[in-house]
């Protein structure tokens, strides 16, 4: 922990731009000072190694895609039909060639993002079909709702990251839709984001419009996509996943390999045995994408809960998901990997008592554990089916808080304030000690939506809830948002590409 | 963490009374598999224990009662005024003289809880004197508000502990209410409970019930009251907590002391000084306790978060609180006491968003770091002004996932489902393998509350927030609600005697 006190340096940045506008009020990604909670001991993370290997050697996972099969073989591995086999010797040769840390670009310098070592960096929400405000109800969600959410995400200052599908677009076509995504991620935000990977062509796309944004050799250098390729568990990649991956690796842009695990479903009821199910898995893939490139940046992804066995629906904040997600951290510490997990995960409807309960439950051993990117740090619902708009919101007062947590506590002399202490009577009061002053406006996090009034205010102001509040708030935000400049050159190649590319996937050129 | 798995042994225990009735189910309480997380490295231990025997030595601490100034002169403390100087060979000779941990005894000996060690308790809500609930509103907190609260928590299987003053019983006479109180969680639990603090004489009364339910020598051997002494921070102990305190070391009948700290306002607004005035309360009124009879069982007890510094209300769930939680901890571990701390505390005024992430932000960080006892483990809303019948309910819930949590990963041979995972074909499904059907039981937690319907369900069902569901809940819980037997004579005596306290408080005698 540093003697100095992180929180008299100013952790907001408010600057100009170019053209003079103000840029939002931002945090840096967490610098974790807290020391990492871990759960397992050496002799159990070996355990997992070893019984995945296991795995790996006997039973293998199965790779649908010739062009992966080909580039399995070529590298060493046996393959029998669709399914890939893996000696000890093959999985260590490969999987040390994955940096321990690198960083992703973005178009804001300055929001440039550490992914490992003690960079914590949150994304929004992923994949939901439908959208939830307590205006306009449970709905499909639109290209609107998604540019509304990569906004939100843009002025909030305690998400870092863009992240990809933050909802499904899906007032327009399947086969474009993905360029629209990646054009709103560059157009009204200037954090990082992710890339698409539905298939070939999507990943491409992605990548050609990064080097149009920065640049050929940059992005060899330092990738500007950090893209989410799921495992099917158990043990497959599908073609498309394993087309993009194949598309990302050789480009040598960030790829997370994530097998995606309800437990008592697509894995063993036991956490020992789906830990292991989901380190051969992660173990493949890594080792795919270094056979592809070695060097490729890969995280170490979990995303692991349980389903409920009386009725088969997931289940998120279970205690088994906490355990699993600490176990998994340091699967991921053992490899030297970094490491993705945790979200604000809720089976919940909408913003009530039990979505929040649910989602601090996964998020804060994210957090106390060694946790590098959060996908869903913010906006989910309904098991991932929803994003929330007032979810999001207040999904984002409590990253802001774990800001302050991670900064540890200060124990440099001032901080010890012995003169105060001696100097208030008992009984007495510290609200105008000169101590108090001089720390007056950083001394605590403040949530700038929860309610701290007295009950009179709070029944005079309408008795809202949390959802009430954080409903007035989205609307307010969304209508005083301003655009980051973006250079007019840039813009017009990048919509020209767009334009270019629409036209060739509508006449299927 | 053990080998053998923890969930395959009956958490859940169904027993028959004496009188054929059969006992809710209980859980017991936790017992701690997981690491404590730590966040303080040793030299800052020592840092604030050394700072806060500077406080004792040179501004010491003000007793507000004459008898235990005395106590305090005869044993060696220096007295100027209401003041009490501590050398640091004093409190090192006392504070060893305090147990490690201890049993408190409940009238239903299944339901003994140990204080201390890796055990963790939970306690209902202590001290409001509002209650609210969805069908009633807010308002006035009465014994049948009390009573209600004391057969919730009977009724809970993730509450260990029927507390104290779970609500205040505004409509009985502030001289005799205690009577009631004592009477209420005798009558209506068989789990242990808490002594009265306003008074010498309900200190008194607590300890002559408690004798007469479990004999004058038994509780002289292991406590049978766990009673709470809070510290008027700054640096003073008043008369009324001093004289409670007083009774139950004569009586040697376990007490936490706890300095109660809004940061900012009773202490600096830095967390280092903070911990430094804290621990410097805390080890005042140990001492104290070991001096009217050495091996008191005390409890190192840390109730600390900051104020809004922009409006002076007091904020719950802030990172800050989470981090003195966790340095309190230690500190308590640096003595080798019991640790008290923790809570389902909420700035929030119903069962919302907002109650519930404050919630799990405070709770979780206690139940990861080393806390042993949590008062307020259940009900606290509106900065412990409300108890909510609703948030009693739904804080149980998590409760219930903690014990889950704190009993690890089992790593024995048949959890590893090596063969299942061998078994099943890539992009099968574990849901009928022979590994799941023996397991399909006891293998998740699962909420009883929560809503993991589909959204159409949920719609068919009313759209019910959690709070809704709640509610619905709490009124058939307490109406099917049977009290667990009490020996006729043992009840007779107490009602005896309540009636003659009464009469004599009322008549002056």
């Amino acid at each position: 922990m540093s003697t100095s006190s992180p929180r008299e340096n100013p952790r907001h940045r408010r600057r100009k731009d170019r053209s003079g506008r103000e840029e939002v009020q931002q945090s840096q990604p967490i610098e974790r000072q807290l020391p990492i909670y871990e759960i397992l001991k050496k002799d159990q993370l070996e355990l997992i190694h070893g019984k995945s290997l296991e795995i790996l050697g006997e039973v293998g996972i199965d790779f649908y895609l010739e062009e992966a099969r080909q580039i399995l073989k070529e590298h060493g591995a046996r393959i029998e039909g669709q399914t890939a086999f893996f000696t000890p010797q093959l999985i260590e040769k490969y999987r040390k060639r994955a940096p321990s840390q690198f960083t992703q670009l973005a178009r804001n310098p300055r929001r440039n993002v550490t992914i490992g070592g003690d960079s914590v960096v949150f994304a929004p929400v992923y994949g939901p079909p439908f959208v939830y405000d307590r205006k306009h109800g449970r709905r499909d969600a639109t290209l609107e709702d998604f540019q509304n959410f990569v906004k939100l995400a843009y002025l909030s200052p305690y998400i870092h990251h863009s992240g990809g599908t933050i909802v499904e677009p899906t007032d327009r076509p399947t086969e474009t839709r993905h360029l629209d995504m990646l054009y709103s991620h560059i157009k009204y935000s200037d954090k990082p984001f992710m890339g698409a990977v539905m298939a070939r062509e999507h990943a491409q796309d992605s990548v050609r419009m990064v080097e149009i944004l920065f640049g050929k050799e940059a992005i060899r250098k330092d990738p500007a996509l950090l893209s989410l390729i799921n495992i099917s568990s158990p043990r497959r990649l599908d073609d498309r996943m394993l087309e993009a991956l194949t598309v990302y690796a050789r480009n040598r842009q960030a790829v997370i390999i994530t097998p995606f695990i309800m437990a008592g479903a697509m894995s063993p009821v036991s956490l020992a045995g789906t830990l292991i199910q989901q380190n051969a898995e992660a173990l493949a893939g890594l080792v795919y994408a270094q056979m592809v490139q070695p060097g490729t940046p890969v995280v170490y992804g979990s995303f692991m809960t349980n389903v409920d066995l009386k009725s088969g629906a997931p289940v998120f904040g279970s205690p088994e998901s906490q355990l699993a997600l600490l176990a998994s951290s340091q699967m991921a510490q053992y490899y030297d990997l970094p490491f993705r997990s945790g979200g604000m995960f809720a089976s919940a409807k909408t913003s009530d008592a039990q979505s929040a309960y649910e989602s601090v439950m996964t998020m804060l051993p994210a957090v106390l554990g060694r946790v590098n990117f959060v996908l869903h740090a913010a906006g989910w619902l309904e098991n991932g089916l929803t994003a929330g708009y007032e979810k999001f919101l207040l999904d984002c007062e409590i990253l802001g808080a774990f800001h302050t947590l991670e900064s540890g506590i200060d124990f440099s002399e001032g901080s010890l304030a012995m003169e105060s202490l001696k100097e208030v009577e008992p009984g007495g009061h510290h609200l105008g000690t000169q101590h108090t002053m001089e720390r007056f406006n950083s001394a605590f996090y403040r949530s700038r939506l929860f309610d701290y009034t007295d009950i009179d205010t709070w029944v005079e102001g309408g008795s809202q809830t949390a959802e009430e509040a954080a409903s007035h708030k989205v609307w307010e935000l969304l209508e005083n948002y301003q655009a980051p400049e973006l250079d007019q050159d840039l813009d017009q190649t990048l919509v020209e590409y767009i334009r270019d590319r629409k036209e060739q996937i509508v006449t299927g050129e």
